[in-house]
């Protein structure tokens, strides 16, 4: 069998166990709850964890970043949400085409994106869903929540090919505020603002079968608030440093795999990992069992790292990193590496990866 | 014929006739020269590319960083240096293999690499060359300039199966100073040390056949130093923001074109190209002929930029980002289009991205 010392480095590795039990700790909070997940693919865009997750239960469906994860994501679920803009004709045509399929519902912020999916619906002969993004506070995408919120959902109403199903708003500047206080306090702020925008659909007619929101480091805040009946929630199944730091449940189970090319001082040794094999867009990642071992620079092949003079460190050895932001960091492989113990149990194809599919 | 509104985004374009240019002013310069140019195929990673650095002249070879490049670049070229320690057995192995069919020189730093080559090349019945990489001030990989690196030469000159071809260092952490002055005086301290490691070679017999090192920041100070006789420039076929901006003729031949995905506020629009697109170790991509426009942050798939409130950019536009780093950009995605005009003249396969090669 397989074992963890032929792995070739640089490679993402899993700790099945461990990811298992962030899965379950999970789907078991949920399960007693109104409000269900929504797992987001964009996190691991790997079928084979999306498949552990929706086995777990309690789960709507999952949530996607782009149609070409979409694509792969319905080869385990048929509800699908596209929580992000499509506005062009060739993917909204792709998102017709999957909505033969599966069931697919898309975020939508303008008129013309409203129009490029009613016209891709209604020649493909299917019904897309829509919900209607509101910006709850990131300033990325999204109309403001309330009276623009409704018009638009008013305006999605008459739109043949499409069906209107409520609103999202993710509050991606709130989930990662390290102080447990503040971070509730924020995330309030934004899914308050989702809530009451879900009331006005409410008493103005409109749908609000889906009220979405929500992500790893809120998922017991944003859950807790009315109205809301679905968290998008990703990086709990494999957790990173930047979510391990907050107070969550959940523990790291995804590492890059690297080997030490050189160790040309006592007090530093260089890996053939660096920011191709991991990002370093959320901070340099750590180093696994080794406290006293600091990453210095993530350069393409390098991961340049302090360690102290005595250590036994030796050319050949291998060492691995911890994340600092998982959903890029998947992207950049085209495997990774279940592990038990020592032993390959299997090598899962991230099947969503990159942009060959769009 | 596809032209560029074809082209479905996030996607990375280059411009032909500005690479065509870049490369011609870079083999001229090196035409008239006893020291000559061994392209970094690290940069771009496209064997289209590398041909058209190798027709146009000056070129010894070509330079790659890992074992899986140095596979794909001997496709295009019969003397290839992987620039880069490579220490575990495996890839020994298929460095050996590759030598089989074209000529292989690794560059090493410790007595445990020296001897996986050598039982590699041992094995396999071919001869791999090596070069003693120094470290000239960027505090990675390499042995100090001077005796240790003399010492490193004469135990490699003793193990079978490897040929000692002399000396390399890159002054990675002077490339890119923007001040001329401070730039030229940096790269001159770090290529000295090359350059006296190098007489010390010649005056303990040893070989200096190779001596190699510099970049696209350093090509035209570095290729002045006595006895260096490789430049391993990459990035001025088709640069990027940060060489960019310092005082190099070449201009910026590649970008990652998008699709704007919202316009929520007039002061703000999102396009679909975030940093799993276009990354920003280098900093934020700037916005290709709009001065104006400030791109604001990256996320995993938005660019949310900047613009003036009375811009007419709409939901459905295109707008080309100038990536900050043209390796790890190259590096997210499987094809380039080269583009003459709006024409798509080339869809090249960037067939040594990630790590599926090792």
């Amino acid at each position: 069998m397989m074992t963890k010392s032929d792995i070739p480095t640089p490679a993402l590795v899993v700790d099945l166990p461990t990811m298992e039990r962030n899965i379950r700790l999970m789907s078991d909070y949920f399960a007693s709850r109104a409000c269900k997940l929504r797992p987001h693919f964009k996190a691991h865009k790997t079928p084979e964890i999306a498949r552990r997750q929706i086995a777990a239960g309690s789960c709507t469906g999952l949530t996607c970043a782009t149609i070409g994860e979409a694509e792969v994501a319905a080869t385990v679920s048929n509800d699908i949400l596209i929580a992000n803009e499509i506005v062009d004709a060739d993917k909204c045509r792709r998102a017709a085409a999957l909505a033969q399929k599966v069931g697919v519902t898309v975020a939508i912020d303008s008129v013309a994106g409203l129009e490029q999916l009613s016209r891709a619906a209604t020649e493909a002969g299917v019904t897309l869903g829509v919900l209607v993004d509101l910006n709850v506070g990131q300033n990325r995408c999204g109309v403001a929540p309330g009276e623009e919120a409704v018009a638009l959902g008013k305006r999605a109403r008459t739109m043949p090919g499409l069906k209107l199903r409520g609103v999202m708003g993710y509050e991606g500047h709130a989930v990662g505020i390290h102080h447990r206080a503040e971070r509730e306090a924020a995330v309030r702020r934004s899914m308050n603002q989702l809530s009451s925008t879900a009331k006005m659909f409410a008493e103005a007619g409109l749908p609000t079968e889906l009220v979405s929101g929500g992500g790893t480091g809120s998922y017991d805040i944003s859950s807790e608030v009315e109205r809301i009946n679905e968290i998008q929630a990703g990086s709990y199944a494999l957790m990173d440093s930047d979510y391990g730091s907050l107070d969550t449940p959940f523990q790291q189970a995804l590492f890059v795999l690297g080997t030490v090319v050189s160790r040309p001082v006592p007090e530093r040794c260089v890996i053939d990992a660096g920011h191709k094999a991991c990002t370093k867009d959320h901070g340099n990642p750590s180093v696994k069992g080794m406290k006293d071992a600091t990453v210095l620079a993530l350069n393409d092949e390098h991961a340049i790292i302090a360690i102290p003079p005595a250590s036994q460190v030796r050319v050949g050895d291998r060492l691995a990193l911890v994340p600092s932001h998982i959903d890029p960091t998947m992207n950049l492989h085209d495997v990774v590496y279940a592990l038990d113990g020592d032993n390959v149990v299997g090598v899962w194809p991230i099947a969503a990866r990159g942009y060959g599919r769009g």
